[in-house]
């Protein structure tokens, strides 16, 4: 996997970590901490689950300072930035699909069960935001939103699973399945696709 | 330990997960997360702080399907499930007893200390539940329902590190501190007997 | 280090715990994994992030009874601990000084990166707080009060970290940090000293 892809992972992440805590009004150290937190969590919970530590979302330092980077621009440029939102929501995409396909194959490469690399790639999907909003005290957003998120991650990285079973976990096959989620992620945002709530739903007369 | 105990543990788990999930009105995803955060997640800790990564939690597809087919179960038949609330509280009794003397026996089969067994027994014990309510935004229950809940876990995992210590700790013995664990929990709940609150109260004129 | 001032930040560390969980009149076991939770949860995240597993936090029983010690003492005696407040915040400030300093240190012992060092230095010292605030359903007061906590504790961590790199880290120059986070941490407090929230402002008119 390229890194100049990751490092683009991990600066939006932090983006969005560090748009959060200048909602929250954090100080300067709270919103450089939810950058690093969005930025960098998920890689780190997969890392802590596959005994990969210590994590390199504490100990490689071109990570650690592109979520700085990402943590200050927010911090200083916020009032321009939160403008752009709908870059950044594509470039969230993009890291998804990335953090995703990258988590699932660091998995597989640690000599890990197929369905354990599953885990660990959707956890490197979506980690970051669950401790992005855990950290500000709201319910996780990829649990309730209702948006195709973590479904994608899912499906990819579950296809990484079966082409690595299947020997044919190559470059290009990566890189097909990172698109994949990507494009998934991007038509259902389009089409405004929704995942269902509680079947059959709990509204008066109908439950 | 008989498996087909532990596969019951994590079923009744993941039914109070999706069941929270399914309160909040959390989409399909989020449920079925909660199910397992709620049934495997206790382990999951056990298995981080004793080193036995990746953990089960994440990497033994019989206990992930269980999970996944309990959220499932209570995704579709909340309605009816949530009437069969009594069950489910003796259902989850029984796993809490069983989860804590598997887990204070797998910490020491890892050759950790008496106290860390202890700890790591409760806290398969509790753990799932207290994930189910971080991600649902809750207040952790265990620590202020104030029923008897971590206290017969705590009292069992200790008899096991003590039996383990006179080296007494045979399959009967273990079988005993599981029945002595949801007997306390039952009897408790039978006669609400309670823990008590902050000494010596902290209503106004007695503080 | 002074095994004897580890000690008195444990100690220190429940009584913070117990105290917010006798504020959320949580029961005495509530109460009780409260305190520890604060007294053990910073030096828990580091040892689970270089490895060192199972953490001290749940194996040593030193530092396990010293923190229940803690919250019993709170659990107490919390309407005569909470006058004297003002004791308790200097005794925090000097936890917070040494669980930093040797936080840094055991993650650079451990072969840990600079950088690494620095994180788990900074997470001993805030982590249990951190974990406190969670469990009791808080936003991380550590993120947001704008008071000057982190900050010294990143420039202590920082400097054990260079001169580890340069080879002076003696036990005279960790005391030395100690007593500077310590004293950064007590001057702010004396004279407010602030960090900033977000820049330039969300106020309405300025951004």
């Amino acid at each position: 996997m390229e890194p100049v892809l990751e490092v683009i992972g991990v600066f939006v992440g932090a983006l969005s970590g560090a748009l959060a805590g200048v909602r929250k009004q954090f100080d300067v150290f709270g919103i450089l901490a939810l950058g690093w937190a969005a930025g960098l969590g998920g890689g780190l919970l997969r890392d802590v689950l596959i005994g990969a530590v210590p994590p390199v979302g504490i100990s490689d330092w071109r990570l650690v300072v592109t979520a700085l980077v990402g943590g200050l621009a927010m911090y200083f440029f916020h009032p321009r930035l939160e403008r752009a939102r709908r870059s950044i929501v594509l470039l969230d995409a993009g890291a998804l699909a990335l953090f995703t396909v990258v988590g699932a194959i660091k998995g597989l490469e640690h000599g890990t069960t197929l369905i354990a690399a599953i885990f660990v790639g959707v956890l490197t999907g979506v980690g970051g935001g669950v401790l992005r909003d855990l950290l500000t005290g709201e319910v996780p957003v990829v649990l309730h939103h209702r948006q195709l998120y973590a479904i994608p991650a899912l499906l990819g990285a579950s296809a990484i699973a079966v082409l690595w079973k299947l020997d044919l976990a190559t470059t290009g096959a990566a890189v097909t399945v990172v698109v994949g989620i990507f494009a998934l992620r991007v038509v259902a945002l389009r089409f405004q696709v929704e995942a269902p709530g509680p079947w059959p739903g709990l509204r008066r007369g109908r439950g």
